[in-house]
Formats: C-alpha cells, structure tokens, sequence
C-alpha cells in the first residue's frame, strides 16, 4: 500500500474508523455472544444491541419506528420494497419510485413487475430533482409505496423529502427513502419528514461492511425477506451481528456537524477549482446538494480513461456508482438527467471524507487539470 | 466480564480468533476499498477477495462451483432454497427436506409452500437419521431439489451426506446440503459427495458474525433474491463485505484436524461423565456425531432452569439453539426424533470449542451433578 494515496471515493465505501474498530474488537473478543442466547454471554451481546439501536434511533429521532438491522443498504432497500410489496398486495398493486434511484431499488422494482406488480418510474429534472406536481399526479387508490431517495449517490441531488412525505402522509400511502448516502451527513427526522420507512447503512460513514439497517413505522404492514429463526422482532432472521452493528453505532457517534462543514468546505473548493477547467461542468445542483459529492463532466473526455489517470497519480475516484463501474455504458442516472452525449462518457465523481484535507484538494485540482488537458490532446472526439 | 466463565455454546457462536481480527483490521483500516471500483483501492480489494475465494474453495475441495458470499447461513439457505425454487418453477415445484433442517430451511419451505411450491418433509429415525430408501421414494417426475443438511445443529446428527448426493445424483435432482455446523469440522468433498449447493458459516468457526457463502455448481439454475448493483456474479448484489471475507477465509485456514480431534476428545469426555448421572440420555447418536456436540435430556428437569443454574456457575450451554431460545415448546427436533415426554423438557446443548479444556470439561460436570440433584429435588415432576 502507497501509504500517500489521495482516497476520494467515500460513496464507494470509506476507511473504517479506528474508534470503530475499538469498539468492534471488544466483541469480536469478549461479548462475542449470541443475543439469542439465554446465558449471561448472550444477554451482554443483548445490552449492547440494545444500546447500539438507541444511538442509531436517536440520530433519526425514530419514536414510532423498529429499526431492524440488515447486511447493507442492499437488503434494507430489497426488504423496503419486496416486503411492503407482498404484504400488501391485496390493498394494491402499485409502487412510484423515481428513475435516478440506486440499481437494488430499480432491480428489486423490475423483479415486482415481474411478480404482477405495476411500477411508475418518475422522471427527474436537469439536476436530478423529482417533479412533487408529478408525483401527486401519479399517486393512485391502489398506490401502496412511494420509494424516493434522499441524496442520489452519483450526482448529489438531495430530494426534499420533507415534502415528498407531506405528499405521501396526505394521501395516506407509505413513504421509503433510501438514505445510505445522506445518513448522518444530513438531517433526517421520521417524524417531521414523515418517513415510514428508512434505509440506512454503516460502510459509507466509516463504520464497517456488511451492516445497514431499516426504520419500518409500527403501523406499517411488512413481510420479511429473509426466513429463518425470527430474529429482528420476526423481520430478519439470522444471527444478530453485534460486531458490525457496535461499530455501525460508534460511527454514528462520532459523525458530527463539524466534519459536515469540512466536507462541505473541501467540496465547494473542489467545485469552484473544476469548473475553472475549460469544457468542464458540475452534474447536479449547486444548492441541496449533498455535503461530500462533486460529480463533474468533461467534454469530449473518457471518464475511465481519466479515472486511470487519476489512479496513477495517487487518486482514487469513480466514473459513476461503484456498482456499476466496469459497464462502459452512460448510468441510468446521467441519462435520467438528459446529459448532452458530448459529456456522458467523461464523467467523474470525486466523493470526499472526513479525512481529506485541502492540500488534497489542491493537488487533485493540479492532477485534473494536467490529466484533462492531456487526455484532449489525444481525444479522438476532440474537433 | 467475568474471565473465568465457561464457554460451551459454540453451536450458537464462537469467539472471533485474535488472528482473524488481525486479518480483518488490516481491511478495516487499509485495504478497506470497494471491491467493485477500478481505483487501486479497488483493485487491492479484489485481490484479497480473490484470495480468500481460493481459500475456502479448497477446502471443500470445489472444482466446478462459484462460491457466492451471503450474510451468513440464514441467507445461504435462503438463496438456495428460493433461488432454485423461482429459476425452476416450470420444471418442478417439488422439494423434499428433513423434519430437523434448521429453522431458515425450514421457514423458506413453508414460505415457499404459499408460493405454490410443494414440500416433503422427510421424518427421521430416533438418533435423528434420514432414512435413504424413504428420500428415494419421496423423489418425483417434478422434484426439483433436496435439502438435507449436513449436521445437526442441536442433537449433532451427521446425515451421510455422499449416499444423499448419490440418490440425488441418480435421479437428476439437485442437492443441497446446509453445513452451517460441519463446515471445516467434518470432511465436506463436492464433488466426491455430489453436492451441487453447500451453505457454510464464518461465525461457528471463529470468525466474524455477519458473513456466509453459497457454493453452487456452475449448471445450476438459480435466481438471486438480493436485487441491485449485480456484484455475486449477479446473484448476491449488495457491496461485498471484504474484511468479513478476509477474516472468514483466515478462520478456515486456522481449523486443522487436530483442534477436531481436540473437541472429539472432550465431548466424548463429556458425554461418558453425564452418562453417568442418574436419569440422563444422549440425543443424537453415539458414532456419526458432530465433533464438538453434545446434548443430553435429564429425567423430570427442566431445561432452562438447568441452563440458568450451570450460567450462576459461569457456564454457557444452551436449551437447544440459539434461534428458538425463549420459546417454551419443546423443539421440533426433539419432537423428530420422538423423545418420551419426561425427557423433552430437561435438554441441555453442551457444544465445544477448541479453547475448552479437560478442567472445563470436569468443572462442568461437577456442575452438571450437583446442578441436578438440586433440580430434581425441587422438582414439581419428580414421583
């Protein structure tokens, strides 16, 4: 390992926390127990799931919601739709989500259309913002979900759920957002935002892999996805991970509104600094924008070839979605937006953390700078 | 903590081993990436994924398998069962399974029985057997799979796994065998034993909770049930937990023989000692046992208050497993193997680990007795 890498790809996965590590350690040693278990290694592995859950629950304000714990924002989101969906088949059939969401809420959504359920896809403005006339528009009687995310995880779009769930509560359908990248970084309240359903995860706030979790309302009528012995109040069978789920705690403990401002700082100086670059532009909106995300454009630029670059150089960044890196074409997202073509294939998405400084910053400018102009140079697209 | 507490509950879950949390933190804290992102970050991800696939697959000696990671056992089973069952659904919508599989198998049956599907469950003989000619002739035009597992995980019953895979194999159906308990204790060859789908666990084996693979031989037609991002070569989407990974495979290279003939030493250590209390029989079979089972009923006792006892004296032992802890019926194992009623309530699962010792062993033993006659004494059962 270059220990002098410059990591920008938080919304990839993050460094875990050494205090998160701490943490996990003491009970990859020592309450190590199984919750299920009646003896006193299992009621220790019990208090500390229990205590974990009320510093998640606190963060979100949760009052009326169970938050289940699931292996990542991938099973929260398969559980949020594929549970609501089976369990409420006979009051409807009918789910809205938006079309920039991740690929495990548009996958899981295929796969209930599949399954006879009816899907409506709401398109986006040039920012990535989802329509609020349009989505009241397409709520119908046999609507049961409306799935919207809160921070899109290429582009940064904070969707003003606030809004989105008045809209949900008046016309008495539930409301999921899936908030892995926002989570921690911006604030969610369930109940003044009128959340029914959250999803949440640990790996992108430094905490560890294999982690999320899912804030379901009381009222709200579910099917689990996964059967088993019946762990997670019936919800999520499987042996309770109370490693992972200390040190998805810890990290939310130790995220504060402090490291916020200096992610925010260092985004707004890697923005101001790109759109110097000639033929750049910023995807996304300026304002509601999430604290950690830049995601620019380049004309007439290969994005995996600046990427490659970059990588040379130290930097590690992302064409799109970690998921969907390796497809070469434009992500449903970019498209969503209407992205002229002359920029879909050279984008780069820089995400920051905690840990980034802006030395970093200044570097990654000079890198982007002399890596685009190069690129041009030999750019079979150029004029 | 208490240091000198007994732990004798690995059934349910182990210890991490400290060389398996030094293996997982180096991921923690360095080669954290995502193993899906293109960056060098990602690319050092891959690797040790790669690694550690190769680890694993070795050891149970896979030649024409992929090895899927999962969240753990519950999810293994799970993507086995309904995977098969949605891929195949117009060949077949039969299943044939044992009465004694564990809860996750049995949970997905019975949900896949709503589904349409039709299950056998298979009844077992007193020592927990399935029986081979009954399988063969439960066999249909229309079954798609069988599901034994590998080894009890309360009583210790070693199913002969490789006659199972033979039928199977004789009559084109597929077989999956559910090795949660055995994997790395007991010989598992894929191709030898004609296993086309096997479960394995990280945490039984001293390493991390949270993570589980499926290893699925390559002609197989399964769906996944995680719908996203398409990592899993598409059948586990979800970013892949690479420490858990790590520190999973290192666990495996760990396990040796001679820390099974440890265990075996212990438990039939352990089993002669409770044989001779007054009113105790052994579950499960004396020969073609799990290594590190052991699991008695006492004459008019009853279980939890034993379990309750042995914890005041620092010792972790379980009613049955961890999963269907707290629940006061007697379980559906015991119910299987047609345990005499006064014998139901008074069970005791007594599982090792290779941190036992003999003095472990005569420690508990002592308590067991003393435990035992006071119980009895009080006891509302007793002539």
């Amino acid at each position: 390992m270059k220990p002098d890498r410059i990591y920008m790809d938080n919304a990839a996965t993050t460094r875990v926390d050494p205090d998160v590590v701490k943490a996990m350690t003491l009970h990859f040693s020592e309450g190590f127990g199984n919750s299920s278990s009646l003896h006193s290694f299992g009621s220790d592995a019990g208090r500390a799931l229990s205590k974990s859950r009320e510093t998640i629950s606190r963060r979100v304000k949760a009052r009326d919601h169970r938050l289940v714990f699931t292996s990542g924002g991938t099973e929260s989101n398969n559980l949020a739709l594929k549970g609501i969906a089976f369990a409420n088949r006979k009051r409807g059939k009918h789910i809205i989500t938006s079309s920039i969401e991740h690929d495990c809420v548009l996958n899981s959504c295929k796969w209930l259309e599949k399954q006879g359920f009816d899907v409506t896809y709401l398109p986006v403005d040039s920012e990535g913002f989802v329509d609020l006339g349009g989505l009241e528009n397409a709520i119908r009687r046999d609507t049961i979900l409306v799935s919207i995310m809160h921070a899109n995880n290429e582009i940064g779009t904070m969707e003003p759920i606030g809004e989105i769930g008045r809209i949900c509560s008046d016309h008495d359908v539930w409301f999921h957002t899936d908030a892995c990248q926002s989570f921690t970084k911006a604030e969610i309240n369930l109940e003044k935002q009128n959340i029914d359903l959250l999803t949440i995860n640990s790996h992108k706030i430094c905490g560890p892999k294999g982690v999320g979790g899912l804030f379901i309302r009381r009222d709200v009528a579910i099917d689990p996805i996964m059967h088993g012995g019946g762990q997670g109040s019936g919800l999520r069978s499987g042996t309770v991970n109370i490693p992972g789920i200390v040190g998805f705690a810890k990290a939310v403990e130790i995220m504060n509104d402090s490291r916020v401002e200096h992610m925010t700082r260092l985004r707004d100086m890697l923005i101001k600094g790109v759109l110097d670059i000639d033929g750049s532009r910023l995807n996304g909106p300026m304002r509601k924008r999430l604290c950690n995300n830049a995601h620019f454009s380049f004309r007439h630029i290969e994005g995996e070839s600046l990427i490659v670059r970059l990588d040379l150089k130290g930097i590690a960044a992302s064409t799109g979605s970690a998921c969907s890196s390796g497809s070469l074409e434009p992500g449903h997202v970019l498209t969503a937006i209407g992205l002229e073509p002359e920029y879909t294939n050279g984008s780069v998405r820089m995400s920051l953390g905690r840990e980034n400084t802006k030395d970093e910053i200044g570097y990654a400018l000079e890198a982007l700078n002399e890596s685009v102009d190069i690129l041009r140079r030999i750019s079979p697209f150029k004029n």
